[in-house]
């Protein structure tokens, strides 16, 4: 069932997750201030990588799209959370770095 | 609040419905087999419209990414809802081109 | 065009893009640490508008349900709303209480 | 990393990549009349699966409220999916199954 895809809809179920999961952590932090625009990009990546996921499990004709856009907001969120040293913020950031490489792969 | 987006928002909220919609009513044709590549599209098209409709919401700093991706979906189901005549379909045609037109404008 | 759902679609659809912009002006506050619980419970009364709007544009079987539990996040999303006194707060509340209402009535 | 719901947010994941699998391969189908619920209902539930993963991996205050609705919707959908003979739907059917087994455990 839909093999070609099935390693980038892992990367990018996990990676949503990886960003909810830190959204929220952020937010318990002493001081979420600085978590600011890590949230907000937690939150913008975790929901493209669902969508992405479902376009590469219905064989969408623009699948490959999403995953292109998809690897960008990835790109943007790892860059982010890898500034942050909470151990949520530097696990997102290599769940977001290999759901973009994954995502980029099925974009090309 | 979010005024800039407002009525791009609006249009993709509505795309969405009208999307669903149809995708429905496609289904409970005698017969959905001509149909099911615009009801493929229908579900794709209310899933891109509805995350574009949250990131404008959120102000997000890849909206205007989000709604050129949701124009060009838009613009290929709408051309695809245009080729059938129930009036679902042409319901949703109309929907598509008008959001297609909102999210290029954002996009620009 | 199922104008049954029509002003409860209407309603779900405008509640998650004012918690969509609530949750991010929560973000940019001076401290938004008093916003944790409203910035997460916009997020997750966002998710299950559009969600529940998906489902009556669809005329799902289970739209009713999805409107019951649509209404009891949007209460608590509102209630926690109204405690603060940011517009974008208030305006929210005021969201979340005319859409728990719409999915209260569509539920029964 | 919220372990306690890793199990349930994988099924919720898989039943989801499934569901939506299934709604395509139901439309490839020679005559998809006869799986017109069974699409519908592969919708609905990839939407709803998507949808608990995200509250459980934000660990969200409606978590288990969400895995209580997830897991009708699943039951529904597997029942559905179980009549019919093809592949994709027999797969789809265990997908559900597996994962209303784990949402009922999160919701108790």
């Amino acid at each position: 069932m839909h093999t070609e895809f099935a390693s980038c809809i892992k990367a990018c179920d996990e990676c949503a997750a990886a960003c909810d999961h830190c959204a929220t952590a952020c937010l318990q932090e002493a001081d979420p201030k600085p978590m600011a625009r890590c949230i907000a990009l937690d939150i913008d990546c975790a929901a493209i990588c669902r969508l992405a996921s479902g376009y590469m499990a219905r064989g969408s004709e623009f699948a490959r799209r999403m995953c292109a856009i998809c690897a960008e907001v990835c790109e943007a969120c790892g860059a982010e959370c890898a500034k942050h040293q909470h151990d949520h913020c530097q696990e997102c950031a290599q769940a977001c770095r290999r759901c973009a490489e994954e995502c980029r792969r099925m974009a090309a």
